[in-house]
């Protein structure tokens, strides 16, 4: 294994430098942290994921989750893992001192989670969706429920979940089965099947908490009749005794990758004897459980990012050390072979992993910081940052899930033949980052909520927000003489996205599944620009660095921000002509292909 | 398991009616045959496929490969199969009627290789590589040598392999460190370490013959001074016994994918007793080797769109059974859902799976035209058939194979969340297919040989026939007024590459390294114009045989072709504008990028 799975240089980068943490301290929700004890949050993830998560990253993969009667066993470390997260606050990073938690702001948070991710993807998701689950609990349900379960679930001892997926529906909500039967006692009675629920059922704690939606019968049909529900394992009695609920595990899925945490089938209510607890109020179930979804599609982002992160730190080491051929100058056989990241098109490799992992968590770390906005801002700023939010949680999702594919491929190139073998971990990164297209809303579900939704809610403003964002890094880039040529690109990006916007708004109008068929490409298109906003913004704060004599070290740093900078803008933003020139043309062609003719 | 992995239909449209198989038997070369006879072929490769090799396609991924004591054990069908291979006269299709063979025409044989890829890739492996190596030694061995040893390959009794890569000499064969010292006994005595061989060793033969390159001391460093050996695993003696060659197994790679067949490590004469036999000439062995390694770079991509078909299947039946969701234009909940073919995203898949996976299968299938070609055309039109298929070579291999993950990718996304998971065998070809872009030749070598040697080998003449061939094409598609637009399009984009071949060429001229650093991005620009003209030409037949009143049936398959052409164009084609915008600023950025900047 290699010593390195992050940069943290380049995360201090981008948390202090380009999105400047230091400055959230100013306000008075955060005003109890400093950039000391940020530095100090981020050295604990540090010390915890290669003292905890990195060193069990492989034998988590090896070591199966079994179902064994009834029960699911993993990997014997993530007990204690779930106990280090919960007495370290990991799992309550984010929450409201008022509530128990650390009041840590999102955006540093959201770096450990990076940490995290990068280390060990699979470890990082029990407290991440215990954190979630919890978090649904505090904003949307009632004291006792709070009470009952959070704490548990804070100290890492309860895990919590989101079970949304049944074998009938999964990017569909609408054909839900599973419903709740009001009683007169104050809760409801629970009956269903949930599937690939993550983390679902385990051995490493006392209880599972579900964040389950279901129908209350005579719901209206459709996602507007879905309520959420509490739906623990063991419900707790009066005396504060555990009794199982009617929650059985019916099955484990056998995964390509991602396999530390388990995705389990349940079976609820089979016995008549499964009690839910509503959470808020009826038939908004799924509005509520949106929260929980976008905080879970910004981490998949994270989870995306922080692999192909690992993975490109693997590839490097490898094509530093690893010799073979010669210069394409000179390739004189009686002088000795060259490593290979002497070699172009290795250079290239390693280029597109950085350009794509960090842009992917440039944007994803402003979508935290957004969140904190939201937190500190004025009220007239509020709907600003939200709208903000909305418009890139897709964005952010889909592109670091994506491009976090390539950028693995890549990586796996970068070794040849050994890429595929279990020498290297290579090739485990490779099946575990496939999974994040597909979860929590897969990539044609991201289309969809971008083009469909985002881009014009609120008549346009999320997306007149976006574009004032973007003008205010060009502006400020065009500071910079040598930056024309690039801010001139991204303005000619920018044109182009509001003219094929508008063509497609105007298709939209006349016909929705005409407007909407190309909705994936539209996305990629809108993504790889605000990629390159990214990269632009960043390289702002490079040059004016640059300008102030940096050590040998920071030099180097920061010149090879300069040369990923240029291959983003070189290699990858031409990717929106192919994409652009496809959208202008839409023609439905999608639509008319006949199922026959396949 | 689905029931179909791949078109006869689509199989059939291309052999006969884009290629015209049946014309090949009007030369006296290919007379034996007829269109019933080249029909019964491929029925019988079909019947073996469903037989023997599709039924245990899981099985052999589940089973693992294993070394005990020194001998590697598979999957207990192996030797049943082999067998069958042999008596089927499988590993010897091509092989003219004199040596032995049943001398079919390549692209026949091709068509069976791609059914038996698409049915069970690792199983396909076995018998391809023993051909290979028998054609090694039929074409420059001694009568002894093919007496000795291609007949039992032949049978199927002997596994043939081709014995490259070292530890530290894969990409770079320049470093080959594996030697063979002359004995004054008519043999070589071999001394060194090979990995990554497949087939390498297996319990289901009675011997495995090597086709292994080494050097002879003295001989003039790098692959100049590298020639090529007969080593058998054991060797013949006098009386016909077989006693060990100290050709010892000392390890297995564990692969993530294509688990079916082993790839192994030799230590060859750690007891000093490793007889070598020499193939033709001192020092020409990497020229013979290459005959073996063209062939085998077809195949490659025969195997990735092999894959990526079947996977197209299963994605295939289960969007038209999957019921999920509604329509984008009627979304009301009481309505049933529909199945996911439906959705215009899930159809934009499918039909990118087909326009990639149909229109590298119709250039792989050329490229085994050319083969015949050159064998039955007059010696002027010799060179001509040569240097189309040198040149196309690494573009048949790399867009079959870089297109083969993506589209295997795409057929997994279909699935959603059962993508993953071993339910379904598409997370099986996920992993399968990765090796393509690694083996006979990464991408980035490929890429190399492309624009390094192919484009301007001979002052340029190979492009030229190549350019000549597109022309052709375009001359028959204009004579369809529906087609214009189309026409057009791809002689725009044959300007296109004229001008950034001459661009880099001259480029390279003055600097060989800045000039091949975007190699690889130059043969996927190629190739996408590449696989434009196999649909041009696919769609002209389909246009005049659309005009004859076809059936239901056929008119369906033809609108569906249609469909997918138009996809290629309206989709994939537009991808060479971000290509040909970067290829032509090409400045060095990737030479330029030093080691310590990452």
């Amino acid at each position: 294994m290699v010593e390195r799975f992050f940069s943290e240089r380049n995360l201090k980068f981008l948390l202090y430098e380009v999105f400047d943490a230091e400055s959230l301290t100013g306000f008075p929700y955060y005003e109890q942290y400093d950039r000391k004890m940020l530095d100090m949050i981020l050295i604990a993830a540090k010390e915890l994921s290669e003292k905890m998560l990195w060193p069990i990253f492989q034998d988590m993969d090896q070591t199966p989750v079994e179902l064994v009667d009834d029960q699911v066993k993993v990997h014997n470390s993530v007990k204690d893992l779930m106990k280090e997260f919960g007495r370290g606050g990991w799992i309550s990073t984010t929450v409201p001192m008022e509530h128990g938690g650390e009041q840590v702001p999102h955006l540093v948070a959201g770096a450990c989670q990076f940490i995290f991710c990068a280390a060990n993807y699979s470890a990082s998701v029990y407290p991440a969706l215990t954190s979630g689950a919890a978090h649904l609990i505090e904003s949307f349900g009632s004291k006792e429920l709070f009470d009952t379960y959070v704490p548990k679930m804070y100290e890492g001892k309860w895990q919590g979940t989101m079970a949304l997926t049944e074998p009938e529906a999964g990017s569909s909500l609408t054909d839900l089965a599973t419903y709740a039967e009001p009683t007169d006692k104050g809760y409801y009675s629970i009956h269903g099947q949930k599937v690939f629920i993550s983390a679902g059922d385990y051995d490493g704690v006392e209880n599972v908490i579900h964040l389950l939606i279901a129908k209350i019968p005579g719901a209206p049909p459709g996602v507007k009749g879905i309520s959420l529900f509490v739906v623990p394992k063991k419900r707790v009695e009066q005396d504060g005794e555990l009794v199982p609920n009617d929650v059985v595990t019916s099955g484990i899925f056998h995964k390509m990758g991602y396999r530390g945490c388990p995705a389990v089938q349940l079976s609820l209510g089979d016995r008549s004897d499964c009690r839910g607890y509503l959470v808020g109020e009826p038939q908004k179930g799924l509005r509520y459980m949106f929260q929980m979804m976008n905080e879970a599609r910004i981490r998949v982002g994270m989870g995306a990012t922080g692999m192909a992160t690992a993975a490109y730190h693997c590839a490097l080491e490898y094509a530093k050390t690893r010799t073979q051929g010669r210069k394409l100058s000179n390739k004189d056989p009686s002088q000795p072979p060259v490593a290979i990241i002497e070699h172009p098109d290795v250079k290239r490799m390693l280029l597109f992993q950085r350009a794509v992992n960090e842009g992917s968590l440039s944007l994803l770390m402003l979508c935290s910081k957004y969140m904190d906005m939201q937190k500190v801002c004025g009220d007239k700023e509020k709907e600003r940052f939200e709208l903000l939010l909305e418009i890139l949680t897709p964005v952010a999702k889909t592109y670091a899930s994506e491009l976090g594919i390539d950028s693995v491929s890549q990586a796996l190139q970068c070794f040849g033949g050994s890429g595929i073998c279990d020498d290297y971990p290579l090739e485990q990164y490779y099946r575990d980052v496939r999974i994040h297209t597909i979860h929590e809303g897969t990539t044609g579900i991201q289309g969809l909520d971008l083009l469909g939704r985002k881009v014009f809610i609120k008549d346009g403003r999320a997306f007149d927000f976006y574009l004032e964002e973007v003008w205010t890094t060009i502006r400020t880039a065009e500071a910079f003489q040598e930056l024309r040529a690039y801010t001139e690109n991204l303005k000619n990006a920018l044109e182009r996205l509001h003219d094929i916007t508008s063509h497609l708004k105007s298709l939209l109008d006349r016909n929705r599944e005409f407007g909407l068929a190309d909705a994936t490409l539209y996305l990629e298109f809108f993504a790889n620009i605000c990629i390159a906003w990214q990269w632009l913004m960043q390289t702002t704060i490079v040059l004016k660095n640059l300008r102030e004599n940096p050590s040998d070290t920071e030099f180097n740093f920061y010149q090879g921000k300069l040369y990923v900078f240029r291959y983003y803008f070189e290699y990858e933003l031409p990717k929106i002509e192919g994409l652009a020139m496809r959208l202008k043309r839409t023609d439905g062609l999608t639509v008319k292909m006949k199922p026959e003719f396949f």
